[in-house]
């Protein structure tokens, strides 16, 4: 596997890189963000995962997401994938420029599933990327202590942090999201992106549903999620109140701070994400 | 005069905004943005001006910056402005997407100056925009003290506040600029900016270059600069040194902080962004 570094440049005495690889598992080009924060030679570092939500690539929350203050001073590495396999030949809505592509659905949207159903199944594999190859060029490839893991996500990255906690209880110590999807069973968007990429039958949904893992009996160790109450997406497709009842039915200790007047931006995120990183220092 | 807002978004318990206006200056439409920091009903706060460098709008401060936490504690309302008038009939080389059209001259490089020469005489008053349109909407629209202001900028944004400091120098208490050209008078991008927008006439540029406004007299109370070393233009365009030695021979105090490794992208600009902000306090 070789790595193509697309940039790099230094920030907050550490560096802020982008990495380009050729992926095993959607058969593109794959390209991410990792931050290394300044660090003693030979020194492993802690590693946050951050998954993004629709139509963002890995930039969002690198140009946006004023992550690099707090990772310097906690010594975070902090990691952010893209959302989806890219290309001007995939498969569904994934055409560049296509003025009747989905914002919501294939390129940019690729909610962190397997997908089973054609065509679809040939690239978009954003849960074995996330959960198996890039952990893997991480720890090849960077200063990263692998028995340190905590893993965020916004919206669809939020979808993406708490069902991938879930399902891997020894790999992360702690899940934090902004404004998650926390049933794609009951909401549009889940709705739309499953149906497309795993079919109809909605028992096979449930391993990426948050609220359906948890009353399967997943469990993960701490859950954070901040939700912003201005936010045009709550009462339709985000519902954090589902996340609610299904922690209290599970007996799943669950932190959820609602925020007044907050939208569904970075404006937002950014806001409050240096107290995440800081609440995930509790447990790395 | 109406403004036109377009768009709010709560962030850091303040609000950034953004707003549109028919420009008496440029006869344009101008966009810029302003964040209103936490504040008391009816407390009027002090006001930072950010200039931004070629290329920029309004928006790359706004959100690359990591302004916003900072001004939020220290109650600072920060202005960000558009570098140049915008309009597809501009004159020059104003054509968006025209893969002719220079990144230095014309459409986003404005230089902070009014043009004097045919055809951008008509719209490139950018020094009027700034030094007298631009204050009085701040002022009528929102919660500023005008006896507290301070102004800072990049590159092209750093010539525009060190320039337009010290012509004013009754109007801001304090003057810092991340890696600013320092004479355009000695270097391309001047060379080239000037002679399009004024003539030939050399000496009619001094107004416009801070080593030459220094030489012949004008002060400013207070000069911070921050350059990388690793910043690509820092040898032919910016030339701090040309700075040093024009406030050694004028008695001029100068802080000015050289960085190893930084280069001259908003990465650089976010990580000593607290620090100029935390440094204006002092004088305000």
């Amino acid at each position: 596997m070789t790595l193509e570094t697309i940039s790099t440049n230094k920030s907050h005495e550490g560096v802020q890189g982008v990495y380009s690889h050729a992926s095993t598992s959607t058969h593109t080009n794959m390209t991410f963000s990792v931050f290394i924060p300044p660090h003693k030679e030979g020194e492993k570092l802690p590693v946050i995962w951050y998954l993004s939500g629709l139509t963002c690539t890995h930039a969002n929350v690198t140009d946006k997401g004023e992550f690099r203050k707090a990772c310097a001073e906690l010594g975070f590495i902090f990691v952010a994938p893209d959302t989806s396999p890219r290309g001007p030949d995939l498969e569904g809505n994934s055409v560049p420029d296509d003025p009747n592509a989905a914002y919501d659905f294939g390129l940019g949207a690729g909610f962190y599933v397997n997908a089973t159903k054609a065509p679809f199944d040939k690239h978009y594999k954003m849960r074995d990327y996330i959960e198996k190859e890039l952990p893997e060029i991480i720890s090849a490839n960077f200063p990263a202590d692998m028995s340190r893991q905590s893993i965020m996500g916004h919206s669809m990255g939020g979808h993406g942090a708490l069902t991938i906690a879930l399902r891997n209880p020894d790999r992360f110590k702690s899940v934090s999201a902004f404004a998650p999807i926390v049933s794609p069973l009951n909401c549009p968007w889940g709705e739309k992106a499953l149906s497309g990429y795993i079919g109809d039958d909605k028992s096979s949904w449930r391993e990426y549903d948050t609220c359906a893992l948890i009353a399967d009996g997943a469990r993960t160790p701490s859950i954070r999620v901040d939700q912003g109450e201005a936010d045009a997406f709550l009462t339709e497709q985000l519902k954090p109140s589902m996340l609610e009842a299904a922690c209290k039915q599970a007996g799943v200790s669950l932190t959820l701070n609602m925020h007044e007047g907050y939208d569904h931006s970075y404006y937002f995120i950014s806001t409050f994400m240096a107290d995440h990183l800081n609440w995930h220092a509790k447990y790395l």
